[in-house]
């Protein structure tokens, strides 16, 4: 039984359909925590586009509703030209972060729902969407909770714990993904230290990490990214933990920079290493690490992350926004599916449905 | 033969007697060259805490110019007092920096120096103790630049070295030890990419190694130290040059955290990885690097380093200043006396005099 960690939940649909969208303001933390309301699909735009909601699941949510809002007082009397501007506003919503995959596919599957809606009556549509707004939202919650279950018992009572970046409840409904096995084993009454590298460039271990996981009531510690082999050296961590953004089809990870130096790091000093995932992040058409990408981000994140010049500008720097862990440092995968341990592209097919 | 790397000394004399100590105003950088004159003690004093001159050798030497600026306007007639007035100054110049070894031995030298000088004329120990500070200095530079003879050699045309905070030029008086050989195959004419760690928390290899590498012409990237890893990986990393703090008797190394970790990688990368010290550095009273204790530094530095929150005030940092990498990990250790490889305690006491 997990229960609730008590952090605000990331983002949801507060009141009827002329309710209003709640999402946790992510650029004030952790200095502070606001509570965004958005009221109109044009908030929701902005709250994509100044990352006040980040992370893949997030965004998607976000997206999803942000198409009720931007729909809900819309004139259109029949089914067709509300159909039209359905469209309209998945397109408008689109534009908020041209790269983000996940909030394609909210906005593809709320079109797709309305086109699918038997009625003429356009406040029934409208209501059908509100629904299915909430559902994204609330099955991306029960999927995270799952990878909870699947992993919480990797944790033991006085465990170490090493995670990189924010795969947490920040960046999903709730709970997380690397995150979720965490609050499952908290909830289960263990007690364990969780140790958040800071995760350069955008520090989102330091910022969000640190602050989900100690208003839960977790024990968490922050590191330099640098200082992770002499605290696995020091025998404080018993796992690393981590999420992913794409797992190919030969178990190859892709993740945060950093993730593949921890895995190399961890393997050296024969430490288990663990991703936490969605099923659905499993990507069996990419053979494998070698066929992904990898995004080279801007050089300001590094010369000038921190609101000063940290190294002289007509110096270049090196930014890729992730790395690749081949699938023999992985020690197992969590999903909402279940534990896949050891990793083979056999096993992870064999969960598929 | 090594060529003058076009970077200001980080610390000289000019003039006579009544000359003045010119110094990088290290605090300044990346963004501003400034370099500090110092008329008195009470500036020097100040410019060791403020962190404006940093580097075990570099505060050494300011240490020994200072005891010249305190004592060259001192009133005395006599050798006792005069030699009084000395462990005066150099009693309040220890003070500020109170961990720096090297800063009370350049003192105890200068003391000592003054003490045997076979003389009664006050204005005679003066100039003595005047040349016996530049001495230091000249040593220094000179021990840097056996530094960079002896491992040159390491870094062939086409290379890509990685190296981790700044064991540069900035840190000693001219060359540094990391460094030396990159601006001695440099003087040569070879070509070769330095890849530089930011190296969190204090980011001395952003702010510092890169800024005094490209101001000699050498091409250098900053990258982000979680990056190492993935740079390693990509095959753009030939050899990995650090400096040391210390090393113990069976060739164990201290350096700055983040060392050892790079330490592990290169290792799983079979990439060579070199440590470059003045043999004055090799610790043979240590047994190992076990014995050697790791100060533990303030919170603030990871979690406000950047002159804002980054991380919430209530979750602990672990912040060690130091490491410490196994000497098997090492594949040479470059000294002023020539290139320690491989790295065992009998070949390290065997390069003794």
């Amino acid at each position: 039984m997990i229960s609730e960690p008590s952090i605000p939940r990331t983002i949801e649909w507060v009141g009827g359909l002329d309710g209003h969208v709640l999402l946790v303001e992510q650029t004030l933390l952790p200095v502070e925590l606001v509570m965004l309301e958005c009221h109109d699909t044009g908030t929701i735009w902005q709250a994509i586009k100044r990352l006040a909601v980040r992370g893949a699941p997030a965004i998607g949510i976000a997206g999803a509703m942000g198409v009720v809002l931007g729909l809900r007082d819309d004139a259109a009397s029949d089914r067709a030209s509300f159909l039209d501007k359905v469209k309209e506003v998945c397109d408008y919503l689109a534009t908020s972060r041209p790269t983000a995959v996940n909030l394609f596919w909210a906005l593809d599957r709320m079109r797709a729902f309305a086109a699918s809606l038997d009625s003429d009556d356009v406040v029934e549509i409208k209501l059908g969407l509100l629904e299915e707004a909430k559902r994204i939202r609330d099955e991306d919650a029960a999927m995270c909770r799952a990878i909870g279950v699947a992993g919480e018992h990797l944790i033991e009572d006085g465990a170490g714990v090493l995670t990189h970046c924010n795969a947490g409840s920040l960046a999903t409904a709730e709970y997380g993904t690397a995150t979720a096995p965490m609050y499952a084993a908290h909830a289960a009454g263990r007690r364990f230290r969780v140790y958040a590298d800071e995760t350069r460039p955008l520090l989102q271990g330091a910022r969000l990490t640190a602050w989900e996981l100690s208003r839960a009531g977790i024990d968490v510690t922050v590191l330099c990214d640098n200082m992770a082999a002499s605290l696995m050296r020091s025998g404080a961590v018993d796992l690393v933990l981590v999420g992913a953004d794409r797992v190919a089809g030969n178990g190859d990870v892709a993740n945060k920079i950093g993730t593949y130096g921890l895995a190399v790091l961890a393997q050296a000093h024969d430490i288990p290493f663990y991703v936490a995932i969605p099923y659905s992040t499993f990507d069996r058409d990419t053979v494998d690490g070698a066929a992904i990408p990898i995004e080279q981000r801007d050089e300001s994140e590094v010369r000038g992350g921190f609101g000063r010049l940290i190294s002289p500008e007509d110096v270049p720097c090196y930014n890729p926004a992730f790395d690749v862990t081949p699938a023999a440092l992985v020690t197992g995968i969590i999903t909402d599916r279940g534990l896949i341990q050891p990793v083979t592209a056999d096993r992870l097919c064999g969960v598929l449905p």
